[in-house]
């Protein structure tokens, strides 16, 4: 099987140096990858700017912006079985990048941000025979988000995290499918809840 | 001697999860750090989230907003004798940030921007006998806007990168001091550079 797997944050630009992002270290996405090569699966990684080394036997496609990771992600999936996408992508971009860097002048400024495109719900529209298994990051009302989320990218099914999640090496993680229940729940080291991750997607999505 | 110095981005946070920031490396300041206590003196390093490990020797205080930056930096500099400011502060914030992670509505959201305090120009303005060594990342009309600098922050001396210098191991710097002239230039990796311009502060300031 051949896996296409998202990882890391996205950067979007106010001008050449400034940019709006997120602390993702990527290591739920990188620890997936190691755990499906480990299973046995080829691996396609789309990594956002993360300071891990690349797991061994994948390959992996580096990208910056929201746009990038989309264009790269959907050029790979035609030749994959199914997506994880654990990417923390900015979702908001600067309407006009400026050139150069903005000098300050004292004065406030205002931002225009619009939603970049949606780079799960899109591989989701396009997904076939595909499987598709995204992950939410909730501060509040999680589950009902993360169901919202579950049919609006037309996923499989959805893992649940906290905010915590973000930069720490363990996690709590709730799989949450097509039936709107939770039915698997994970936590510890992203090493281990990866391995469990992987042998649920093999055991309740790709053998059905 | 003990030296003041500050490394790396700092953050500015839209809510619990998005922000504001620049790729900042932290390899220059902390690259500083390291010379200056090679050539014999102490070094109290205020560091924005970078992952490079602490220089040996060196006293380590880890911020995250600019603010932050600010608090820690004003409280060590009175038991300094110079600060050389590395840091490529975010020199914006967010006017109001949200509480846990703003949803997407498919609506572009506008934000207001307001300066943040400019940590160096306070330190400047705090000086007294201490020595003020900035740093200045220009784009565009790069001699004017440090001399302007230079000025505004009160510093002794101003060192000119370009924004290649950003997230690289190398860098071409220019010095320039009261004269409003360039009076040193160094180039090569970033830890060579760190030699030079820790001699250059001694001779060219410390000693006069």
């Amino acid at each position: 099987m051949r896996i296409l797997i998202t990882a890391g944050p996205t950067r979007e630009y106010l001008d050449d140096v400034r940019y709006l992002s997120n602390a993702s270290s990527g290591q739920m996405g990188y620890a997936l990858a190691r755990s499906a090569i480990q299973a046995g699966h080829e691996v396609a990684l789309v990594s956002g700017p993360v300071i891990l080394p690349p797991p061994e036997g994948c390959e992996v496609f580096q990208v910056e912006t929201t746009d990038e990771m989309f264009a790269q992600s959907e050029k790979l999936f035609s030749e994959c079985d199914g997506v994880i996408g654990t990417a923390a992508v900015c979702d908001y971009r600067i309407k006009t990048r400026k050139a150069g860097k903005i000098a300050k002048t004292g004065e406030a400024i205002s931002l225009e941000l619009v939603e970049t495109i949606d780079v799960l719900a899109e591989l989701g529209t396009q997904k076939g025979n595909r499987w598709v298994i995204g992950f939410a990051l909730e501060s509040q009302d999680a589950r009902f988000n993360a169901v919202r989320k579950l049919y609006s990218k037309k996923c499989d099914a959805i893992v649940l995290n906290g905010v915590s999640a973000i930069g720490s090496t363990e996690n709590y993680v709730e799989v949450i499918d097509q039936t709107q229940k939770t039915v698997a729940t994970y936590s510890g080291e992203k090493a281990q809840v990866a391995d469990s991750l992987i042998a649920w997607i093999q055991e309740h999505i790709v053998a059905k």
